[in-house]
């Protein structure tokens, strides 16, 4: 299992409109996706680790998916869709993260 | 519910053992928090977002609690031994991010 992490960083100007994120995207990729993406957990940045810090990210999406493979399969035909609203709810350049479950 | 992401940046001397990490160091931390810590993924990273891209972290934990108040409560009498531990599987400051469960 892979989990694609996608990751809004924070900063002076960073907007991140998490109402249109869950309400809108989120369910608009799901419904793309279908049945491969497994799983999906969104965040919304609360703190950092140091006592006071800010997020390092103001929120964020774990997606799941059986594979690299099954993930790509997934996301190629509707990644221009998806990619379009983007700047619906944020300003910022996310950080995309692609890792192997190992626990 | 809460997740604590800890996120290992990728660098040219970044050093990541996934391995001792999942071997070990989760276990310990496991062991440690107890049943605060409701669940616990850890990923490998394998890729980053453009086509060839090296994933951004060399690896995560993403910890789930059910309230910041229940991960301080179960983190604060073990950091110092969780911190001593660090040493052995990387030498990266790892990033931490804290956030609220939306979806």
């Amino acid at each position: 299992m892979i989990i694609v992490s996608v990751l809004y960083p924070n900063g002076p100007q960073a907007r991140f409109d998490i109402d249109y994120y869950t309400r809108r995207h989120i369910p608009m990729v799901q419904q793309r996706l279908g049945a491969a993406l497994r799983r999906v957990v969104v965040e919304q940045g609360v703190a950092g680790g140091a006592p006071g810090a800010p997020p390092p990210f103001l929120g964020a999406a774990h997606l799941y998916f059986d594979s690299l493979e099954a993930f790509q399969g997934a996301f190629a035909s509707h990644a221009a869709a998806i990619m379009a609203d983007v700047p619906n709810y944020t300003n910022t350049q996310p950080v995309i993260q692609i890792g192997e479950v190992r626990v």
